[in-house]
């Protein structure tokens, strides 16, 4: 590379994301590239010329395993969708004349769906207009719902945080007897796609016998057949454990997290308060069958746990960004950087690059056949997919007691 | 030891217990004891004649560093406390005829304040009946809240939970910009003493700036001047963090989590929804100020978290184990195994037994000088106090990625 690089940003963050940009600046440096900025903020913060300098920021060989180890968007994210080209040209003109400032000549860009959409408008831009900058798209989403890459960075991490939880929660279920029996309902993340939804199912071992139902998105949620489900469990155990996805719906559409919505209260300072799924089945349940219940949401801790991250995940994330820059060095833009596994089994993977107009804005969701004929539960080929992607540890640096992250650029937050 | 050994878990379950049930087995068998029994589900499963044979659980060297990083109670928990001895002589008459017919020397029972007064109860009786029978307590809660030891088994691992998630989160809560600022509350577990959400300032340090404020249960909650607080902070921060305890309470003596439960609203299938402490405040803020907020609850998994457990706690709650037996074995009855700390840096810590008629039902609270004088953060003297207790790891043993536990007594959830 000759002249510069600039990253960014996108989306909800993860465990990896930052293993990601870390591929992206050694790369970079590696290939030549005289500066590598990072934006603040994705595109929205560009559009404002937030930007810092990179080796400002990664200056040694540990800060790049500390920003490995770091969760969350290290640049800071956003959700900001560029308007189409035609809509307002002038959006373009303002972000081309600020990489024609930092002669930017590959553009990288870290993000799920939408993401991908903005890496499609820019080559496209670019294209239109001759411009010679670079556009590659890195993927990284928990929710594992790109399409045309096996699996998307971020969710391996993911995935293991919640196998790991969830075991955790089933072996505290059962200690305490309750005379009508204990129901667990365990909320996650992912309101299309039932990819983490259905890694709770990892906690399933010899020494743990996993939830005792999984209800994904991609399926119609039957609040009824669900509460007989439930009965009939607790005339076997003590204590019922059940996954449930953040967007299960019923027949009329309706998210289960709105059933009382209609209803939600006003509280004494005139606030309205919306309870989630997981509260809302487990209110449900306790008034149907009188037994104690118990809501959890893993919320934030699943997309952010680094210390548990997934060593595979960690490192796949760092190739990806290094991948994304080695396409742009190499003439590629319009892409995205894709896993393709090659075996499970020892599990085998590589990368190479798609077209980003056959993936933005797409969403890939759990195969009915990787579901089972109740909907109850994943199938052995799903449990086939993801248990690779949560091999391996990646030891935190611990400092006292506690696992030590980068540095945030205090621009991020600091008003 | 010359004849055998009874022990069990009460109350709620820690990341530690199982080590300290480990330390009991162990030191059992290495004195001589010829049987070592658990009781499933504590005293009240004893009086149901429920017990297991430990040695059929435990049968290798692995079994024994599986079940010191197994979470939860192995053995299952209970809630029950035993009447006064002149109120119901029937029950004490029924336990000491099953502590025959199992010949025990030592009844060791692992425990919070509740399970000290069951120990108290039935050395008390042994004495009135001149019984053989030694009872000793081991002490056990994510709490911290008993009296005459430095600390208790189980909050260490809580506590380097919390730091840990807690520094996640906030890094975390920063990626993504609103137009009025994102205000995320974190609700931590103690209902009377705040050890465990003072925990929440083990996430400050050199990389982080760490929760924004902290409210302990030992002060009143004024919900007025939080509102003018975090108000103040959205002028210099984009995104604001706040740890609360589950158990504060304005002034007049009610549980925020409270506060809405006069209107807490009826679902359509007629169940009346309760909110926790964070959630309400999430919306009183989200009302007040109109910024973005977040509720985060960390639920069971700050006592569940054993992949994360600190290796300092693990350890002393095994030495207090074997020291609970230790103690039986020379003749104690009546008394519970105390941590005493000799220093702080470098840490070191003794174990010594005290009577537990001293410590029973009594509660240790968080001193009113290790609180700030707004009533909003820990002292660095709480740091001082805390920080050993959450030093090393313990790493879980894995399989396909997920920490292995020792397997669970089919017994104990199976009906």
């Amino acid at each position: 590379m000759k002249r510069n690089v600039i990253v960014g940003q996108s989306g909800g963050p993860t465990a990896a994301i930052n293993s990601s940009l870390a591929g992206v600046y050694r790369t970079a440096i590696d290939r030549g590239a005289n500066k590598v900025y990072g934006m603040l903020h994705g595109i929205q913060g560009l559009l404002e010329e937030k930007y810092i300098d990179l080796s400002e920021h990664i200056r040694t060989e540990l800060d790049v395993e500390l920003l490995k180890r770091t969760p969350a968007a290290f640049l800071g994210s956003c959700r900001y969708k560029l308007p189409g080209i035609h809509e307002d040209k002038a959006v373009y003109e303002k972000i081309f004349a600020i990489l024609d400032k930092l002669d930017i000549e590959a553009f990288i860009y870290i993000g799920g769906n939408d993401s991908m959409d903005t890496i499609k408008k820019l080559s496209d831009y670019a294209i239109l207009t001759g411009h010679q900058t670079r556009f590659i798209g890195c993927p990284k989403t928990i929710d594992n719902d790109l399409a045309l890459t096996d699996h998307t960075p971020g969710y391996g991490s993911a995935a293991k945080y919640i196998g790991t939880s969830m075991k955790e929660i089933i072996r505290d279920s059962f200690c305490l007897e309750y005379p009508k029996g204990l129901v667990t309902i365990v909320e996650i993340m992912g309101r299309n796609a039932g990819w983490l939804t259905g890694a709770a199912a990892l906690s399933k071992g010899e020494d743990c016998e996993g939830p005792d139902l999984i209800y994904l998105p991609e399926l119609t949620f039957d609040i009824q057949s669900f509460r007989t489900k439930v009965e009939q469990l607790l005339k076997k155990k003590t204590s019922v454990v059940v996954a449930v996805s953040e967007g299960i719906r019923t027949a009329d559409g309706k998210y289960v997290c709105e059933l009382g919505k209609d209803i939600n209260f006003v509280d004494s300072f005139g606030h309205k308060q919306l309870s989630g799924t997981a509260s809302y089945l487990a209110s449900f349940i306790a008034g149907e069958l009188g037994c104690k219940t118990r809501a959890i949401e893993f919320s934030t801790l699943q997309r952010a746990g680094s210390h548990l991250a997934s060593r595979v995940d960690i490192l796949e994330a760092y190739q990806v960004g290094g991948a994304a820059v080695k396409a742009a060095d190499e003439g590629d833009s319009g892409q995205m950087v894709v896993l393709q596994r090659i075996s499970d089994d020892p599990y085998q993977c590589a990368t190479a690059v798609k077209d980003v107009h056959k993936i933005a804005n797409d969403e890939k969701c759990v195969p009915r056949n990787w579901i089972n004929k109740d909907g109850t539960y994943v199938t052995d080929e799903f449990i086939t997919y993801v248990e690779p992607l949560i091999q391996g540890d990646v030891s935190p640096v611990m400092v006292d007691g506690i696992p030590r992250h980068l540095y945030t650029p205090k621009e991020l937050y600091k008003k």
